[in-house]
């Protein structure tokens, strides 16, 4: 049978998602987890692949398996062989032909900065940081320029290995809560390093280094060389894929806002 | 002169706010980054001394220098020498006399938990958990029985070193967002694991394991033994001393809404 899981992880103590030789990664634990509940090797495919020090609020994961449990059983029992910062949330059973990369529709990553002269301590390695204010207005007529289907080969890692650099980029929001920022992107699929090569011009265009129009600028070259460099993994958070509701997999809202106002 | 800084720190690296001799603590951090900014040695006296495992938004203390520095030279240059999950947040030169501790007209704390059936992942060492449901109509009648002069000696460790157990709880705010409840706590001043403690009986008694009436009981006993076990300490943060204005410390209301809804 096939199963679909929700995954949350605090991506800075991995070396990403994805099983690497040498590495610590998120993949590895999860399978290693599951594994130890059933007995059995287990291997999943997971609906978006994390960088490095990227957290994720519901990676969606299936897999395989000759064995049943109850939803909650698969829950509790993988939980008990993660380590603290990954933690199975949800499980439910899925038709054969489910594909958790694949049948996803979109996704959507957020992205949480601190604006504050004095550097983050309580939120190191959750949030990204500028000691310059950022100009909201700036970097929101700047998103403006990301939104739609382009050739995002501006703002891809050279390392990318998609297929094709074209991706739609259906909205970006950006909103602001005392010292904090946060921006939201939901698109087809992302790029490697995408969202954090997107979030140093945004940064930059918010310190006034360069006027917003410059966004598209840099699309338009197609060029890396002519993006601001790579911004710090540490505020992005990949919040989920979305389905087809035809697809039956419930709405898993990840609980986001730990910290109330 | 005296200067006052305001402390922000994640808690779970270290065996509390106070100096040990075997120990891994703020305090030792603190004092090490200051003596290697002026060059000199720096003895500080802060407003709230907090447990291994607790946070802080707002930790004021003050110190004695002959180096004079600008404000925010001091926030700057402490930062430098400190480790990435403790900063100086603000710098403020302050009267000779005036006093972090002694002169804290009060202090005010914030428990963060979250109700889930799958345990956190991503704010490992940042919230409490709760497993069962929480009833916020019975937790908030229990708080009724705290707010007051009374003496807390049901809840406080065995280890605490205050001279008197007779303390001012001003309020208790009991608030829910999603998954997440806030218990804010202002009082005069608090015992050792008093907050830890407290929290272990609202959370027995928002899991329907004692009515609301049996928070009056446990405060009456003046026992150890009737209250609940210590509730751990991730969900914990300083929020900060306050002053009278006449003292002339700035208000510091420390961000702390870094995850927005």
């Amino acid at each position: 049978m096939r199963v679909a899981l929700g995954i949350a992880y605090r991506g800075d103590g991995y070396n990403g998602w994805q099983s690497q030789r040498d590495g610590r990664t998120v993949q590895d634990a999860l399978e290693a987890a599951l594994a130890a509940f059933v007995a059995a090797p287990v291997r999943t495919v997971c609906a978006g692949r994390t960088d490095a020090g990227v957290h994720a609020l519901n990676q969606v994961v299936h897999l395989d398996t000759a064995v049943e449990r109850e939803a909650f059983s698969w829950v509790r029992g993988t939980n008990r062989y993660l380590p603290e910062d990954i933690a199975v949330q949800w499980a439910q059973a899925v038709p054969d032909d489910f594909h958790a990369r694949n049948h996803a529709r979109g996704r959507r990553y957020a992205y949480v900065l601190r604006e504050s002269v004095a550097r983050p301590a309580l939120e190191t390695g959750l949030v990204g940081w500028s000691f310059r204010p950022l100009d909201g207005e700036a970097m929101r007529a700047a998103a403006l320029h990301l939104v739609g289907t382009h050739d995002f080969s501006a703002l891809r890692s050279s390392e990318c290995q998609a297929a094709s650099p074209i991706k739609e980029l259906r909205s970006v929001t950006i909103t602001r809560r005392g010292a904090y920022w946060r921006f939201d992107f939901d698109g087809s699929a992302f790029l490697h390093h995408m969202i954090r090569n997107i979030m140093g011009c945004l940064v930059a265009i918010g310190q006034g280094r360069h006027p917003p129009g410059w966004m598209a600028e840099v699309i338009a070259s197609r060029s890396r060389d002519a993006a601001a460099p790579t911004f710090s993994p540490a505020g992005l958070y990949f919040l989920g894929p979305y389905y087809d509701a035809a697809l039956g997999i419930a709405e898993h809202t990840p609980a986001f806002d730990w910290l109330p106002a």
